[in-house]
């Protein structure tokens, strides 16, 4: 890693961009803030910094090669419309079939195309996990209840059902409850998804006693780590406990957790277990 | 089919069970409803019927024995509390353990456990479209504009991801635009998740234009026909239309269409397409 050039942090919204800067900060390493318009927060003004629009691909660069950054992360939640509204500005930089190969496709091959983009221009892009291993999700349980063997069956099947979807490119959470899945994740994300099981649980529809259901959330087999890593934050556990879950079951090493200490308070205090589980699906 | 006997239709709710007995009735053969308290409606108290109560499983072979059916037909939705509360009066009847492996697994399991309850009594359970076939969705375009070659590819993708899904016994329907999977059906059912695509394009987060999306239905692969059949009628394709969708694809000869006259009406109204698709997956 390039480490004597800041690091770029391209930010979109939520905690996970500040949380990276001040991870990098720590470890003595200068960042320069590329701040998406419209979608990141104001927080990281404190660093060096440049607004920017999502589909101003060119700008972008310019600002990231003017930095000097040879590193970039693209970090924090792109809503997607912006995608789909923005993308067509990089169109125009770019042949219009190369493009319309992006539009096809789920995220995985728009991320992907997105990367390969940035790497043509001469940058790197690092995966927030090599720059912030501590924002990472730890192997073993982190928080609440110990989870017993219809858990751990239970995890296993959703993990098999998130694998068997990754060729469609859909699905990286999972909602399960004794080998029941009740919910799988679209283009909702996790947080609706959490709601669709709590309002589910309130008519009536799922009814499942506290101390059952379980959200598992994995990367897809082909996903790109680099800029579409799953993640769960505090918010995650709230949504969680409302859905009257069990615990959250996520791949070690593979899953972003903002503000984990805040993570860990909130699932001791809902008794929902935060569990990492190995990178390898299995029983 | 033993078709002197009076055909014992257990009705749960909408409207399949009185577009059964009437197909019934106009081939000449005898009904008996068994209506579901709390869920089946009114309208077949004009047969010879009975009300019993969905857990009372005793008072159900009772009352088809007594009123001399031998094929029974399960038809109509059971909303899943009902059947999750009600089971343990199965239980009473039935040793413990083969209740307890009813609970485990999906809608599959639990739906075959009471298909060979009802058939170790000395019933036939017969398919609503082996009685009716009127009632099944025919071959080719049914309504609404011509599908395209973009529109057959997402379809043959959203059938792929049914069948990969199929083992873990969810996502018998998937909501798809040009190759991109925005929902999977989990517990909320087909409508649940036609009104979450029309949030998701009212809120700007799927952002396709009308005449991109498309809702697919197949069933699993696994999945016993006899009673648990993908259905369709007018307010899905109400909803798929408020949803924007561009059309309906369903397997031909696998799902039950209700009141297929308004839904030929609808759906040319909306200018969305309902389509029977082969049996067997592919491009």
């Amino acid at each position: 890693m390039s480490e004597t050039t800041p690091l770029g942090i391209i930010a979109g919204a939520g905690a996970f961009p500040l949380a990276l800067a001040r991870a990098a900060e720590a470890q003595g390493r200068p960042v320069f803030a590329i701040l998406l318009k419209g979608i990141a927060g104001k927080e990281l003004e404190a660093y060096p910094h440049a607004w920017v629009g999502i589909g101003q691909f060119g700008a972008i660069c310019a600002q990231a090669r003017r930095a000097g950054c040879r590193d970039l992360v693209l970090i924090g939640s792109l809503v997607r419309p912006n995608l789909w509204t923005t993308l067509p500005d990089i169109g125009a930089l770019k042949t219009l079939p190369e493009v319309l190969r992006l539009y096809r496709g789920g995220d995985d091959h728009l991320l992907s195309g997105i990367a390969r983009l940035f790497e043509r221009e001469g940058f790197r892009l690092v995966g927030a996990h090599e720059v912030a291993p501590g924002l990472v999700m730890p192997e073993g349980r982190l928080a609440g209840p110990e989870p017993d063997a219809d858990d751990r069956d239970d995890i296993a099947m959703a993990r098999a059902a998130i694998a068997a979807l990754g060729p469609y490119d859909v699905g990286q959470g999972i909602v399960i409850g004794r080998r029941r899945i009740v919910a799988v994740e679209g283009a909702e994300g996790t947080d609706g998804m959490l709601e669709r099981c709590a309002a589910m649980v309130a008519s009536g529809r799922i009814r499942w006693g506290k101390g059952v259901g379980i959200l598992v959330k994995a990367p897809k087999p082909q996903q790109d780590r680099r800029i579409d890593m799953p993640a769960i934050g505090p918010a995650t556990v709230d949504k969680a406990a409302a859905a009257g879950l069990r615990g959250i079951a996520v791949v070690a090493g593979s899953t972003l957790v903002v503000e984990m200490d805040e993570v860990v308070r909130r699932a001791d205090r809902h008794g929902v277990f935060v569990l990492g589980v190995g990178a390898e699906a299995g029983p």
